[in-house]
């Protein structure tokens, strides 16, 4: 399994456009979240995956962990680094679930916090305000938490900076890792 | 229980101030190995806890640990993410003890450097001399290891940043972490 | 067990140097692997060690745990934190190895990037083109991957400057863990 997270506005899906037609699985972990969620009756929308209580959250996260651990073949994670919340910076791969998975690569998609910024700003349906140092301590946070589930599983750490005109280099490095 | 953490200079004491009449039980790491380290007969005066070899330390750790995994209700533990020796960097965290604890947050108070080293100027009480260089790296590397602690628990990182003239909201932004 | 790791560059043969005639054992993790590749068949020559597939090479590193578990007295290991290829940071010390281990201290020796860019200039042998955001990049990385190593052991996480013209103070800092 191939893990890929990222920083919102570095681009992420857009990279990952590129592994269509290479034989890979997509899996989005929010999608996977909300269906097991719902299946087990705790949500009925999507928004309401964020208001599980704790020992709710973890039940379905376990699910999750056990969903994926059974796929076999060719599979492509879609998931965060880190998720920003109010309270703080969620673990987007905790060990617990990170322990139950087989992981061949886990890859960082990143860009210059300058450009995030503009993209950001650019989106007029984020209602959330963002800032230069903002983004700059969650781009330095996801690389240490990179490192930490790197030391955890073995699985090597690949940072892809998808930099302003620079997105068919960024899918070609992503794509060299699906060989 | 929720962790606080924070570099020395940073305003820990003064942020964790406001969590009075909260009803959260404030413990200290250093005041229980402390404790437990005389009440073994290790030590007689705190300044001997830094003394104890390695093995003595890891059975007062341990110990420490035990006594915090059967604590109940709502605890605010009080130590620091690493600490800054001759040999090192100290883990405040290692797996070891992090594996006992249930953790809900881990939180860490900092600072920008040129303030820390004013305030550490300031100091009178302080010997060692210390410089920017040397407070980037600790806090640098601080993050590193509170990003290694929530991969290893689960528990999101929260960062707060106490800056001059900032220290009430500082304080709120640690008291809604205990809502 | 201490462990030793550098950023390529950064002149870690020449820090360790000055642990001869310490009484310390020093392993080379990289001769460990071809030696015991080489012994199991997989290897003739030491380029082959990163040809090898994936299992062979978690079986290889296995065993050079399970040899370096056994060694008793004062050892020092000569390895990698991170090893930077073209799939990424490979962690130098995954959590599979770092378990088997008793590590003492964790040491990582470094340099300012700008002075490691003009030795790897100077150094005709290297083949690979290299860039200050590049050595930037991978001397962060490894600094994540030394805390997270660090929270896994308990072990002190130590980085040493090893600056122009002040290799001896570096030496000096390398001897003075050794007591």
């Amino acid at each position: 399994m191939i893990i890929v997270m990222g920083l919102p506005g570095a681009g992420k899906s857009t990279v990952l456009a590129a592994a269509k037609n290479t034989g890979y699985i997509m899996k989005n972990y929010g999608d996977l979240m909300y269906e097991i969620a719902s299946k087990q009756g705790h949500v009925k929308h999507r928004d309401e995956l964020r208001k599980m209580d704790t020992a709710t959250q973890k039940k379905v996260q376990s699910a999750v962990g056990d969903e994926l651990s059974k796929m076999t073949g060719k599979v492509i994670l879609d998931t965060h680094c880190s998720i920003q919340t109010p309270n703080g910076y969620l673990p987007g791969l905790p060990y617990s679930l990170l322990s139950k998975l087989t992981v061949d690569k886990l890859v960082l998609i990143n860009a210059p916090a300058e450009e995030i910024l503009a993209r950001r700003k650019a989106d007029t349906t984020r209602v959330r305000e963002t800032n230069i140092e903002e983004i700059r301590e969650h781009d330095n946070v996801n690389i240490s938490f990179l490192a930490a589930y790197s030391a955890l599983t073995g699985a090597p750490a690949v940072i892809i900076s998808n930099r302003q005109g620079k997105l068919e280099e960024a899918q070609q490095k992503f794509l060299s890792l699906l060989k």
